[in-house]
């Protein structure tokens, strides 16, 4: 537990703001960490993330294993190096990739097996083997190997639990790199029981953080609310709290007073390559027609360099043009958005005045902005 | 005239080194533009492109004109402010890519009739109407309307010719901003005399600055660079003279030992998006399997962004990835390739050793440089 020390600085309510210490760097919580998945944050180079105040961010083991593969990338010094990016990382276990991206697979007790998207070629994860592909890829924390069921089938996801439990006791036993820390996962679909039963059992083995797996995958927001309440009253306080796969603004909002202190997703690029803008008040489609002349800023009250220089038009301009430079100015406000609003949670919770900020945000929010505003 | 001046500050041989003073800075000559075809040099912010010394900047009228429109980026504020570029810009007439881009075009004394390669619809372009078009975007240099005839066919390129000049002639006489600056084009293909004479047509009209078109599609070097000797003889010493759409650096070094002092190509951005590296010693294709495990920069001389930071290796993987960071990666480190060895032939020109440096150049440039090296 050595490579990864997590100080709670302030609380308000179930909301921590807190520091954790990783061997590249502290990173201020609660946090909301890029996704890197083929060991770039897609459309932005290394330098342009960190001005834009990323601390951590995440890289996906399954593509990195198939290309260019997890030696090659040792060989070359680690992630870190092969990346430059001197900052945190972490790198998840592949699991969930496994599960929606990789063809024909056919999991057993002992692991799953799996044709690459890419090729179609045969590959093999055990928990043994995620933990060996982390340590050569050298991300600061990593995570274990899980099965991350649709939601709603209680019979499948008591089965799952039972392997997701047993593979991150193996993964822990496997582990042997001192410099990197990792991270159980609890599970269990949208079943308080069985979501309480995983968050106490991952609770009592030695992981120094935990994530939370298996939401944002399509149950309702309040499901997603409540599972977060039954496992976070669960966890123990002193260790990070991290919700994987959830970014959407208001989300970030109602986890953070759930308790959450960590989140990763690929919304703010995915949705900058797909020409929308996330922004405090909702999204906003850049290729809308009555942005054609839009002198304004996207946010007017954004500090990122795109809300700085350039107005609406020109990115509807670059958007309709099918410019590369609009998913890199897009991605660079919606991720400041993100990194902007975990800043100002966390000064809310420091200043004790997170329900009212919440409350705020969660009133001026809708998910789709009107072009006009 | 007075929108722009040009100061020759030094020269060796036929070669010169100068200063170009516009409304928006000053351009150390010789010099290397970049081309934002649709007012953004691809894959690149405004930032960097300062960062790698960039001064000059190309856009495309005819891009323009068709999207967003010419008039609408007037509105907005014209092309500097609308694409936060406050350095020099250039923009051409439209004429190149009417020839090469546009579908049904109908040629007559008066201009051309077009279809957009974007819609099919109907555009029609005149030497006033390209002025005006210009005058729209608010460029710092702007160009007349030209014919761009194959080079090979002498009659018609004495009919194109007779064209060309009536158009600069009615351009000069439609322009009505102070603030820019209008450069004549010298056409006559492959055809000594119909070079010589184009030049002292095009000298003899009241351009602040002269162009030489219709290079670079298809000639031999042999032959473009005797037309570069023809024209040059003629030209006065007092003004810049362009060579439109050439920007290979044997070309770069060539051309600059015969007196030209500015040229703009799209070769060093679209390279990068095929994967590929401009160097001194000539090209890399970056996708070769022996980069997978190359921890060296692309150019170990070179102090571009991407030299500084990034392994072969790395970007390999990129673009195998098929990853965007690719392109702006090699962007980077192509236009800086570019913007130093312009920045080295004014210093060896300030020198006077302009010929050793050229030969030295020469000998060691191979247009595909072996992976190994």
């Amino acid at each position: 537990m050595s490579a990864l020390k997590f100080e709670v600085t302030a609380q308000d309510g179930s909301a921590r703001a807190g520091l954790l210490h990783t061997p590249h760097g502290v990173v201020k919580t609660p946090v909301f960490a890029p996704v890197g998945t083929q060991a770039t944050v897609k459309a932005l180079t290394p330098l342009q993330l960190q001005e834009l105040g990323a601390s951590l961010i995440l890289a996906n083991s399954y593509h990195l294993h198939l290309r260019p593969g997890d030696e090659t990338i040792a060989n070359l010094g680690g992630l870190h190096q092969f990346m430059s990016w001197n900052g945190p990382i972490l790198t998840d276990s592949g699991g969930f990739q496994v599960f929606s991206l990789a063809k024909r697979r056919q999991l057993d007790a002992d692991g799953v097996t799996f044709q690459s998207h890419l090729d179609g070629s045969e590959h093999r994860f055990t928990p043994e083997s995620v933990v060996e592909i982390q340590e050569n890829l050298g991300a600061d924390i990593i995570m274990t190997l899980d099965e991350c069921p649709q939601p709603y089938d209680r019979e499948y996801n008591q089965h799952a639990l039972r392997r997701t439990h047993s593979w991150a006791e193996r993964c822990l036993a496997a582990k042997s790199r001192s410099d990197q820390a990792l991270f159980g996962i609890v599970q269990g679909g949208v079943f308080p029981d069985l979501r309480e039963q995983s968050a106490a059992f991952i609770a009592s083995l030695d992981f120094p953080g935990i994530a939370i797996g298996g939401l944002s995958v399509g149950e309702t927001p309040n499901e997603m609310h409540a599972m977060i309440e039954v496992v976070n009253a669960v966890l123990p306080a002193d260790r990070p709290r991290y919700l994987m796969g959830v970014g959407a603004p208001n989300d970030l909002v109602e986890c953070v007073l759930r308790g959450v202190d960590m989140f990763d997703c690929v919304l703010p690029t995915r949705l900058a390559r797909n020409h929308t803008a996330l922004t405090r008040l909702g999204r906003l489609n850049l290729r809308n027609s009555p942005f054609v002349d839009d002198q304004r800023p996207i946010d007017g009250t954004c500090t990122c360099y795109t809300c700085r220089t350039f107005s609406r038009a020109y990115i509807r301009h670059l958007c309709t043009a099918k410019e590369m430079l609009a998913a890199t100015l897009l991605s660079i406000h919606n991720i400041q958005t993100l990194t902007t609003l975990v800043g100002d949670l966390r000064q809310a919770i420091a200043d004790a005045k997170l329900e009212d900020f919440a409350a705020d945000f969660l009133a001026n929010y809708r998910k789709h902005r009107s072009p006009e505003i």
